[in-house]
């Protein structure tokens, strides 16, 4: 009894500064809450055996023993005897799964109806994946006497991209400094890289990029491949590869080469030996992702070569050591008179083909840039012959930054879940990205851009931690659902009352649609604040690149507004198949969320609902706002069931939220209406400013600007 | 039993990652350890009564409410009834201490043989120091039956300066970013800014400037000072000031003002104007710091005024509201043909008398800057009619940043305690700063550059956080010796085992000697990383200023080494009084510490070790790092008494220390080898690597650069 008034105390006195602080993620393990449940569990799981001895089991092991400690409420014993144990993790080279990673779990009854769970797998991370979805299940406070569970990976390569710098700071970070401190590294090892191990391992991510795609060749130099080494090794036990990216011009920055083209023998030769030098440190290093000739970063085009040329440049460099090289097509050039969207298709279907076997091809999930809603993009499916990854963006640098609430699980499904019709119907996005469609079965995946920073809770927002759950869950398997992974996400981190879960399931699931409505509606896009991209600037106009200009994008004029991108105007939408096409090629059967972005259309274009487009836009934006007011009602209603630390920190972020949709509102409506001339419909909530004053806002330091 | 159960759970998965993160500092209110203290605390503590009912009581009373809840396992109650009460806090305008930030403890026995705790003070700010303290005598589990103490403040401004920019970065900043989120002020308040609030009253620190001195104009616009007002309200009730830098060009910066000459008056009208426009948001705005023609900072000599035109035509705009000007001496110029040394003084004693009443001056506390070990500033004292406070620096810039553990409270306290003889003898450096000497009871303080940012433990190292608590302390009571501070902090921070208590006391105590040792022995200083300051770089010379550069400063040659600054040298020792002067003149009989300080000595000098001064150089480095050898070992023996990820992390600095103690030793013995010609001593360790190789390093992302 001593012991627990002390520990009591502890907990108490802790609670009172950060009694929720989010730092355990979905980790907490909390005991179970429902009674015959947890009476069940404590039950059954007494003695638990786990074969094998390496650093990877023996990660399992503390997982576990901690994580039933919690859960259940005991101290559970690991025992040497099998026979005993009533939860077994055995290695097993005949597991139904089939893969390399996955695993099964199964319960088996006994005579004396008594059951066991067996979590087999063909390999150690196999079992420390299983391990930890055993634990989301009791999280869950589902049943375990009847469970019977094959899994595998849907996807190959489940990575995140950190485009954070060396010097700490994180292009399009909103949630602090980069977590990993190359100052201290390698010698100092921050419990952060311990449990940031452990969160992606409890999802089934496999990779990580350490450092930004607008890379920096200093990585590259012995004394941070050092550092690199550090995380490696710590990483490797829970079945996580490093990767780094790598600067094209690298060889002229550290060794003063002449050039950095890729068909030259002296840059080859400095490629090997650098690939040499990595691998020595780092055998299991995963290759390199490379943002090249985009947005200003050098690479084989500053030489006259191709992509192509680059990519297998690097590969040959990394292939003796089963390395791979993730090549974005992120390109688009203001100085080429062509729309923006159909620059990367142009420049990279005509090179299918060309590349060795172990590159991919990693495409943004849309044409433009991690717009709140995009149609699929067109090079997805496009190019059959190569493997081809999707980047999708965890951080919300064009989705209300680190206040507003947005699940992204639904932005994500909607792509997954559209038709391509590539290889005629049945060809959705998902069957492309898992190497099914096209034979890709060893290299493809997802790569997500992190939204991890230092921040006590790691994202900003307590509700953004749900997107990096959402991204492993999701890569791991395609055909969960966004409501299924909110779930399971809301259970394991705000706990299992019934009532809660509820209204924060609605909040999530409505929060992605609502954003969209109230920042670009019916198709808008890319109207964000300069550079910042935080907050409406639909007049945008100042930038010397166009393509990088609010106006490019939204074209309102006096006839009407939206991006002609039909075969009357760029006719981007032709580099989409026949049947897609279709779908969105006339202006009065397109899908109206996608009608902007790729119709002009008049200010009195009739809109499904009846009403014109001028009044539609009024209503949609209306919309996004009020169900930005539901989300308020709907957590205020958790109240009684959330942490006092949790629910404060929410209920302002959802105020901010809220005051920052109705800008978005008043200040798009107000200068669209300098075009429509048409007045706000009857009874619409008028904004409280003038257009000047929305425009005379500035935020010169408003976060996520490169640095 | 249930619920203790949660608890514990929720405690013991918290532990697995964070047991003790350090972020609650020295406010953990653990259980007391010590059972029969325990004992008697529970029988004597049961009812609190508490006078008043302000924001400051309310504070008052949740932090006993919870301190008493975590120190004795025991749930305390208020009571409105003062005779039912064990532990009174009442107002009383007649307190022996009669200061309005003081309290009077005293413990008062009835009867029946129990006794009373009363707490007095004259204000609610009083209450709330007298509660603090009163936690802290019992998480030091001293008596309690027996308390008599009058507390008043050593020293009237006890302020914070925050090197914090507003985009987050912060200019010698080791510990992460600000954890001033400008962005997300005034909507969202983190709990950091009210545990920041908590930490800085449990210690008495009355104020906090929250921008960088190299100051940014855009604070001062509307929507920045709506944040700042947000800050200051809820910093009111734990009695923090709130006061922000003002750079000299804001009425050009911000209204396009053709000048900011102190002398114009549309120039005094719009300082007097954006007073007001603070005033009326934040009535007790401290006032404004400044950095004025400094390390190129803007100020009145840019228009041929003097520092006292600049700082009274301030002082003129915040009078009326009783704010007040702190001004900065560290000037120094290149373009001047001067020792740095001598330049704030040269040009500040002039001006003596010459400033407004709400002026003070800001010193710091050496001459140069910041460095491991300086000599007094001998500007502190010589301006008898001008108000003057210190500024010491927490955030160890010079002095390994944020993986050395170095205790500064013995650096302060030998400043301090130096007598500057300025009227005559017992004319101690704390009787300037405290107003004693020169009769500024109203106007007198300290400031320290503060060490704290946005990682979980605020400070970095988990050592670092004792210059905070030692700051102040210190500055609520100048005669608190550095051993009592280290205890009562080590108690608090990391329990009350006798065991640890010492062999924690001798780490702390040792360490900043051991650092001067390992780093500028006998009087070296500024031979640190170019701009950095990160790393030995005695033969640094690329900075274009000389004044930047170490070689100016150490100025060794075949002949010897060190900077003269005799009589026959720069003369800088004639700014201090005659008394001083004699103490240092002579380079045979000068204090060994400030040696190199002050004179240019031959490598055969002989020292008072009977070694030449080459050898003892040798010795005096290597000492440093044997130092840091016994700090490792006496570590080590706390283990048992230690948390895991505490003792984990310190363990992994004191490595880190020790190694970079060696490679000062090393690259600094090596080079000053190439000047004296003369071999290391006999068995003396010799450096794994050649001058060279020190040379080559480079560390480009080193952190606290500004940014």
């Amino acid at each position: 009894m001593k012991l627990i008034g002390i520990l009591i105390c502890s907990l108490l006195s802790f609670q009172f500064t950060y009694a929720e602080s989010g730092y355990q993620l979905w980790l907490r393990y909390h005991q179970i809450r429902n009674q015959k449940i947890l009476i069940e569990y404590q039950h059954n799981i007494r003695l638990v055996y786990i074969e094998s001895s390496s650093p990877t089991s023996a990660i399992l092991k503390s997982e576990i023993v901690n994580g039933l400690k919690g859960l259940l409420n005991k101290k559970i014993s690991i025992t040497k005897n099998k026979v005993e144990a009533d939860l077994l993790f055995n290695i097993n080279t005949k597991t139904a799964t089939n893969s390399e990673e996955g695993f099964d779990i199964h319960s088996i009854k006994n005579k004396d109806n008594k059951f066991k769970v067996y979590i087999s797998a063909k390999k150690d991370i196999g079992l420390l994946y299983g391990g930890f979805h055993f634990l989301r299940i009791l999280q869950n406070e589902q049943s375990i006497d009847t469970i019977n569970i094959n899994s595998s990976p849907s996807l190959s390569i489940r990575i995140l991209n950190h485009w954070d710098n060396l010097n700490r700071s994180i292009e399009r970070g909103y949630a602090g400094i980069s977590i990993f401190n190359w100052h201290t590294l390698p010698d100092y090892i921050d419990q952060r890289y311990i449990d940031y191990a452990r969160a992606n391992a409890s999802i089934g991510i496999n990779g990580t990029v350490l450092t930004n795609v607008n890379a920096n060749a200093t990585i590259l130099t012995t004394s941070y491949l050092l550092k690199v080494k550090a995380l490696a090794d710590l990483f490797r036990p829970y079945g996580i590869k490093v990767y780094l990216t790598a600067r094209f011009s690298a060889p002229i920055e550290l060794d003063k080469l002449k050039t950095a083209d890729p068909l030259n023998s002296e840059v080859q030769r400095w490629w090997k030996n650098k690939a040499k030098e990595i691998y020595e440190l780092i055998p299991d290093f995963g290759g390199f992702l490379v943002k090249a000739n985009s947005e200003g970063q050098p690479g084989p085009q500053n030489y006259g070569r191709s992509h192509s040329d680059g990519a297998n440049m690097l590969a040959d460099a990394v292939a003796p050591y089963h390395g791979i090289i993730i090549w974005r097509a992120f390109v688009y050039n203001n100085e080429i008179a062509e729309d923006r969207f159909k620059q990367a298709y142009n420049e990279f279907k005509p090179l299918d083909g060309n590349f060795k076997k172990n590159v991919l091809i990693q495409v943004k999930n849309g044409p433009i840039d991690f717009q709140p809603r995009e149609p699929f993009h067109p090079l997805i499916g496009a190019m059959p012959k190569t493997p081809m990854m999707m980047e999708v963006q965890l951080t919300q640098e064009y989705l209300g930054q680190a206040t507003h609430l947005v699940y992204e699980a639904p932005m994500f499904k909607e792509i997954l879940q559209t038709d391509s019709y590539v290889k005629g119907t049945n060809s959705s996005i998902a069957s492309i990205i898992n190497g099914d469609l096209f034979e890709h079965q060893q290299m493809n995946g997802m790569s997500g851009v992190a939204n991890i920073g230092n921040d006590i809770n790691w994202c900003g927002h307590p509700f953004a931690q749900a997107n990096w759950y959402a991204f492993g869950r999701l890569t791991w398997n395609t055909n969960l659902t966004s409501e299924e992974i909110a779930t399971e996400w809301i259970k394991q981190t705000f706990g299992t009352q019934q009532e809660s879960i509820k209204s924060i399931q609605k909040i999530m699931l409505g929060s992605y649609e609502s954003m969209v409505e109230y920042m670009t509606p019916l198709g808008l896009h890319h109207i964000m604040g300069n550079g910042n991209h935080y907050g409406p600037l639909p007049w945008g106009n100042s930038f010397s690149r166009a393509d990088w200009n609010p106006v490019y994008y939204h074209k309102a004029d006096s006839l009407g507004i939206g991006f002609n991108r039909t075969s009357s105007g760029t006719n981007a939408l032709s580099q989409y198949n026949k049947e897609v096409q279709i779908k969105w090629a006339d202006s009065s059967t397109c899908d109206e969320k996608y009608l902007l972005f790729f119709h002009h259309v008049s200010w009195n274009h009739p809109m499904k609902s009846g009403r014109n487009l001028w009044n539609e836009l009024c209503y949609t934006y209306n919309d996004g706002v009020e169900r930005v007011k539901e989300m308020e009602r709907l957590w205020i209603s958790t109240k009684n069931n959330i942490d006092g630390d949790r629910y404060h920190q929410v209920e302002q972020l959802l105020k901010i939220q809220l005051k920052e949709a109705e800008w978005w509102r008043d200040a798009c409506l107000l200068y669209f209406q300098t075009f429509s001339k048409q007045p706000f419909p009857k009874n619409f909530p008028l904004p409280p400013h003038d257009l000047n004053y929305y425009q005379s806002l500035q935020f010169p330091y408003a976060p996520g600007n490169a640095q």
